[in-house]
């Protein structure tokens, strides 16, 4: 019966997030799933992101959280269209919720969506959202080990990102390490070591991101 | 349908867990749930008190994570009794595997037992596993915002732990900010801000934690 119902809701997320993909993909939205621990630096990586796009490239976030809107306040600060989702005690933020949250943005005028889930490293990686890429961010105090105990969200990553790339020798992070449990379950996915502090590392994951939206191809009707 | 399924779920989590809680009582374990996010320093906190409590307070610790075993392997380098719970996918412990590692500890030489749960700020909050306190650790890399995005899991908490409090600087760590968002959503629970690294402030949390075991009496029967 338990797993009967679970199964139906996901089922149900699923439909939605195809919809939601379907959309962004109609208006030539890139959106990209950021999730990580709390803290991590999530919003942090938004914002330095934000500083070194070109110009051309028009940012929208969506802000996940159980409760606040601290981080869709500073997001908005930086004049980028925001909608803050809360989740109440939801520990994840699913299809629906991404759904209403994308009527609340001025699409139209948005090329890259960041969608910073709930700061959790285990449940938002259960969930679909319609995103086109899933982004990882680990941070080194959170120490190297932890793509051996949540092996379920780095093996989902599309990418991963070490954040607060300064402090590796402060916290004994042993990036070998760390990426080798990174590689224990993904082989593909990139990784950038990188501090959105110092700016560190940030060239790299601009490169890449640029390449995927090169890739994600506007529409005909979009770029005209 | 859905709720209906949960609350029965929730339900019997609760019996299993009332039936530990008497079984601790009666051999005079005092139980005390580590929650944190990852990294914060659950195992780091176990560590430093181990290390700093008197000889005949004896410890005992379950480790709850997703996968691995590198918690464990830590815990029992240091003479520790421990177990490890894998949870699979889950994102927090409950009150049956606490069952089950209960009878894999030779608790009748316990007196303190620290179940250290999954790393993560929401889930954990939600279940009962028969412990007797609720430590909540946070860590001043994550920054100081949490109580305000994370309040059902500073609800909870019987006392706070701020870890990583010799890089307060370092990462522009408001600890008044913090208090204040605590105190949002509890007004008792004591606050300790200590450094497992350098040692700083674990004096006052040793001393708090020793009050608890002389409230926590042991039957008569199991201290003779």
């Amino acid at each position: 019966m338990q797993l009967e119902v679970k199964k139906q809701i996901l089922s149900a997320n699923d439909q939605v997030a195809a919809q939601n993909r379907a959309r962004l993909d109609t208006i030539g939205v890139l959106a990209i799933n950021v999730m990580a621990s709390p803290g991590a630096g999530k919003t942090s990586l938004i914002l330095a992101t934000a500083d070194r796009l070109p110009r051309e490239v028009r940012l929208g976030v969506i802000e996940g959280d159980l409760a606040s809107r601290i981080d869709a306040d500073i997001i908005a600060s930086h004049n980028i269209p925001v909608t803050q989702i809360n989740t109440g005690g939801s520990c994840h933020l699913d299809a629906p919720m991404i759904q209403t949250a994308l009527d609340q943005l001025p699409l139209q005028n948005v090329r890259l969506l960041f969608i910073e889930n709930v700061g959790n490293l285990v449940c938002p990686a259960e969930f679909e959202l319609g995103a086109h890429l899933d982004v990882v961010v680990a941070s080194t105090p959170e120490g190297h080990d932890k793509p051996y105990k949540y092996p379920g969200m780095f093996a989902r990553a599309d990418v991963v990102v070490l954040n607060k790339s300064d402090l590796l020798d402060v916290f004994d992070f042993d990036v070998a390490y760390f990426e080798r449990g990174l590689r224990m379950v993904n082989s593909v996915a990139p990784l950038f070591v990188l501090s959105c502090r110092t700016g560190q590392g940030l060239d790299a994951w601009l490169g890449w991101l640029l390449d995927q939206l090169d890739c994600h191809a506007k529409p005909a009707d979009a770029s005209s």
